[in-house]
């Protein structure tokens, strides 16, 4: 099973789902950047790994759909409504759905499972808690929501420290810490450790079932040469953890982790963990196959 | 002043629009077609009245935006969600704002006025009332909601009566009563008597100020030839008033009306009532100039 935020996590659940029968896998993903916009509930991180693995992902955009067109977000804008996140035609139709279901009062779970079997997902996907978690980002410009923060301020403002509204209430939603103790291995993806894999963690019980873990735990390192691959992980590692070595990712799973996945620009730096060295790029069907390899590797060796 | 119901009302609201002062006119639109979709609140004849007299409409289906695209719509058929109800994905942008703010407690008078501004609209549009009313039809087939026998069903079912559910305890919207008794004249667009302009009579004081009115009160006949131009008109005048006749038009206002603008075809048949013939399909400007301009002559000669 994999830990999941949204395009790094949703790369690895791919690799793993083109490697291992994908009908086996589980993937948890964060929901702490759920958003309510035009009062619709987003889950974007579900809704990327949904579209990449179900192969509808803008490749280069990295969100959204392939084709998409933006003729709903014209009309909102045209009357003054919120336009600032990007909601495409195609995608509306998912937030449409997954909003008039929890508005009905299905639970987040039970939406996602009836929107992935639509939409043809193979493995299976849960959202880390039905219940309302959102990640806050302490910054130099007041605390803000996460995709204020994230789209709206194109995550310029640096951040001092993340809180997670909700984190300690909630439960994992059904399913999660079945599938944490079912596992044969637990991985957790390139992800975004503070605000993807974090609010993930954050769920009651699912940091406790990882330090329970029965299977080995894999991270990979979302790191190539002390750079994020994308987005501002390795800002948030430099000032959060002091560093943007294998170590500082290290630092971010103490207790969670038996190995870190790191890319060969990595391999002299120091990781505090058993490391596996390849080229961590997903960027086609070959890097993938690579990474989903390195982390089945490391499994088998540390068993 | 208007009390327009859907294609037809707007086509007479436009007519006037493009004969008179724009500024000057203040159309009352139908709302017990009001529907919610997919969590969205629609109001399907404000909008045919927006985006016609907006130069928006679609003019060869008669409803909906030109260039209208249905992606949204396609992704909710996908995911197997209600998909029966043409939601177009400009269109949607409309319901979303619309909804947005009826549900933090705006009244549909004031987010109809704020869209119509934003779209350009120049008369005023305001709803017959800001609170719930809806139409019910009595047929064989039980009592349905309008849009589900209208839409759903392509009104194929026979109506033996019609039912505003929440008539008798809505307050005209704001503007509506004053509207009416400062109007220089009051027009009844060619809708169905019975499911646009009826709706609109069931609110309270509407029909109570349109009997106390100052100054005269002209129908247009949606008949042309003894039949409705479009929709089920001509069966319902047929069935629930014995003919489709000027007179059975002059029977669904009793004591609302001084005159009735027919149509050449009609000219011959008993209305009781006034009666001012022309051509009156409205399909084209000089069809809606002739319209119009029956309407105010009807006027004058009533002052």
């Amino acid at each position: 099973m994999v830990l999941a935020g949204g395009l790094g996590g949703s790369r690895l659940a791919l690799a793993l789902a083109e490697t291992i029968d994908p009908g086996e896998l589980t993937i948890v993903g964060n929901v702490g950047d759920d958003v309510e916009i035009l009062g619709l509930h987003v889950s974007p991180d579900l809704d990327t790994i949904l579209y990449t693995l179900t192969g509808r992902l803008d490749e280069a955009k990295g969100w959204g759909r392939a084709g998409e067109t933006w003729n709903t977000l014209e009309t909102v804008a045209e009357l003054g409504g919120e336009s600032w996140f990007r909601l495409g035609d195609f995608d509306l139709g998912v937030h449409l759905v997954r909003t008039e279901a929890l508005r009905r009062g299905e639970p987040l779970s039970a939406v996602t499972a009836r929107i992935a079997r639509a939409l043809g997902l193979e493995p299976t996907l849960l959202p880390a808690t039905d219940e309302r978690l959102r990640t806050w980002l302490a910054t130099p410009a007041g605390e803000l929501p996460f995709q204020e923060w994230f789209v709206a301020r194109g995550h310029r403002d640096g951040v001092d420290g993340v809180r997670f509204e909700g984190g300690e209430a909630a439960r994992p939603a059904p399913g999660v810490i079945e599938a944490l103790e079912a596992a044969d291995l637990i991985a957790i993806a390139p992800s975004n450790p503070f605000v993807s894999v974090g609010p993930i963690l954050a769920v009651a019980g699912i940091r406790e079932a990882l330090e329970g873990r029965a299977v080995p735990a894999v991270a990979v390192s979302p790191l190539i040469g002390g750079e994020a691959v994308r987005g501002p992980a390795g800002r948030m590692l430099a000032h959060l953890r002091g560093g943007t070595g294998p170590q500082h990712v290290t630092d971010c799973y103490k207790g969670l982790i038996d190995a870190l996945v790191i890319d060969e620009a990595d391999a002299d730096a120091e990781a505090g963990v058993r490391t596996i060295v390849t080229r961590t790029l997903m960027e086609d069907a070959e890097g993938r196959r690579r990474v989903a390899e390195a982390v089945l590797e490391s499994v088998a060796a540390l068993r």
